[in-house]
């Protein structure tokens, strides 16, 4: 018998342009069980559970909803939160005091294990409370999901972006480097190579940071690729290393993960090239727009958000609990899927790196097999670009009162 | 009588999203001339001009020729040069030797000021030509015209970028600031405030390269706007200035104009804001896509670009020389205009700054008759965008012989 009560969803880390597909296909699918009472939104993730600041998502316009499934970034505020011990037993006090029998989070391998701990938590104190993780990242390094909703856009959008910013370095015959996200997990930046079709297009190099390059061999690739071609595109991640050799491209920021910020890769080696070869060198970061530019939404990617969501709720409903929704590739032309589950402790502390086998013994660019795997995640538009600028939205927010007094956060 | 003869025509400067829409509409006229024997494209501009590098326009594939009347950024390559003396000499050789009548350019008001020299050694050389320039800038600072060519599609797609990225910011209850292209002039920074159509969106603070702005105020206004929304996205030109305050945003390179290569505003002004208001501020720069991300092509900008081309040769049929072609705004909704002229003096040394009744009182934003003139120039979609990835094509570059010794250009 399915517990009755109510639900909590929160939406953490890095917003993608489809993470509101989930957030709507969880609330559709909510919509339709008696179980489900009332169905709560966490407002910045794990932090509006800790502050008791919730919304509630009955209540908002079905139009509204609807439209917000197009809406990129997270609807409800997003965080990067680590939970302490002291927080983990807050949330617990608040899932008792507004009777959350279902928990739902959206985030990536760090969200994984905070779901995890939560759940964990709940068994050993007696709380009777289905937990499920709901997979997104821009940078598909999530274990054992075939892929992870977010990345087909985000890699949609890198591709487009690369093969358009590669226009203008052919027009001027120099040099363009590409700098796209991902620290460890070469995924989006391998993906922008499934637009060059022809020796002579753009990206010519690209460089994953499973990959440690050499700085001889890179340049030497770098002059041979622009004598050949006349322009030189390069792809790169934000995690290119050449090892112990110096670049100049860490910050001393770090974010609340301890995660270094990245930034200034591809700046730092559009100069290097520039010297070497005696071309001018220009970069672009694609920065924060490739988990927002919503104009390039993958009709694949927003498909799998929806159906993770929407996947969730109805497993929590038939009992499941400490797990994480996966995807399943089941063909790739037409592109077909179907969502599976895994526990949430195999996904949790794992990181998916691009194998071995999928980039060039050159170490400069993906295989075959990779663009064959991308391809379908990245070809089909999720909708016409509309005439005008978007028509964002936000939510209402109808807060849920408050029952518990203010939780006082420690320093850690 | 029109001359019989051969018709060149070049692209120069920074390329835009649409400028090959101009190409075409010079080619398509100019195959219903009987008067022009053959149309060449001088590769990289003018360089082609001077290296005898051309191509024979009319042997391209018909159905390539209107592909590329969507694909960015400059298909003859383009170049930033500044003729000499000896340029101009080397140029009516070539002009003289392949029996060109009629000279086309393409560019802002450096290359309209080229094609006057072109046009005034013409005449004191006593070889009948004609001389047109074409407009296109992204940075829509031309003087005269209503409008710039290219100026439309970079800004729909700054002002879609500004609302994607707004919602990161908004995710995550923090700072954005996006860079924006324009180092005296703010139109493309003006024109993403478009998108905010209520208080509480982005962008709430726009500064235009035409405004000095006061440090404390600046980020006083930082401050409340934040207060106020729990977020706060910055729109800054390039060209931002605190006046005699210094902001370490120059780079020591120049450009072959001797401009400033400016860089890092963004970057700069979101480490200032970080540690004013203690909230993290994270930066974007649109880069180089604001020339070149064709998605976001709009349909009066695309309709501009292949009128002002095809008005060009029609207009050098009928014996005009020494002129640029215009665009008069008929009406706004629908979005009409015709194409009208003027002459390349009146635009070769000036530059259309943001009027300061465009700007508000603030200083840190624009006013509605400044949205009311941009709405028309980026709202609509020039094309949908097609599933798949970019197919963008390069002319065959059928070679034009050549028949001049080489060009050793002096060194400067």
């Amino acid at each position: 018998m399915p517990l009755q009560g109510n639900a909590l969803i929160g939406q953490s880390g890095g917003p993608t342009i489809v993470i509101n597909g989930s957030l709507v296909g969880a609330i559709e699918a909510a919509e339709k069980r008696a179980e489900i009472d009332s169905f709560y939104g966490a407002l910045c993730g794990l932090t509006g559970v800790l502050n008791e600041q919730m919304m509630d998502l009955f209540r908002e316009d079905d139009d509204l909803i609807r439209r917000m499934r197009y809406t990129p970034s997270a609807a409800l505020g997003s965080c990067r939160l680590k939970p302490t011990e002291d927080d983990l037993e807050r949330c617990m006090e608040v899932f008792r005091a507004h009777d959350i029998r279902y928990f739902f989070y959206n985030g990536g391998n760090d969200s994984q294990l905070t779901c995890h701990l939560i759940s964990e938590l709940a068994k050993s104190s007696d709380w009777d409370m289905q937990v499920i993780g709901i997979p997104k990242t821009i940078d598909n390094d999530l274990v054992i999901t075939d892929n992870c909703p977010g990345f087909g856009s985000a890699a949609r959008y890198a591709a487009w972006a690369v093969q358009c910013a590669a226009r203008d370095a052919l027009a001027f015959g120099n040099v363009e480097v590409v700098e796209v996200m991902g620290r460890h997990a070469g995924w989006l930046t391998g993906a922008t190579q499934c637009g060059r079709k022809e020796d002579w297009m753009a990206p010519h190099l690209v460089y994953l940071p499973e990959v440690t390059v050499d700085p001889d061999k890179f340049l030497a690739d770098c002059q041979s690729t622009f004598d050949e071609y006349g322009y030189l595109v390069v792809a790169v991640s934000e995690g290119f290393n050449f090892g112990e050799s110096e670049l100049a491209n860490t910050s001393e920021k770090l974010d609340e993960f301890g995660h270094a910020r990245l930034g200034g890769v591809a700046e730092a080696l559009a100069d290097m090239i520039e010297e070497s070869i005696g071309v001018r060198a220009r970069f672009d970061k694609l920065g924060n727009l490739q988990r927002a530019f919503s104009p390039c939404m993958s009709k694949a990617d927003a498909d799998e958000a929806y159906a993770v969501g929407q996947d969730a709720v109805n497993r929590a409903m038939a009992g499941e609990t400490d797990i994480m929704i996966t995807i399943q590739r089941l063909s790739n032309d037409p592109f077909e899927f179907e969502t599976e589950t895994t526990s949430l402790m195999s996904v949790a502390d794992a990181t998916k790196l691009v194998p071995d086998d999928w980039i060039n013994e050159e170490g400069n660019g993906v295989t075959d097999e990779f663009i064959q795997y991308c391809m379908p995640l990245i070809s089909g538009a999720a909708f016409a670009l509309p005439d005008g600028l978007p028509e964002y939205s936000v939510f209402q927010r109808h807060p849920v009162e408050r029952k518990l007094p203010p939780y006082e956060r420690k320093k850690q």
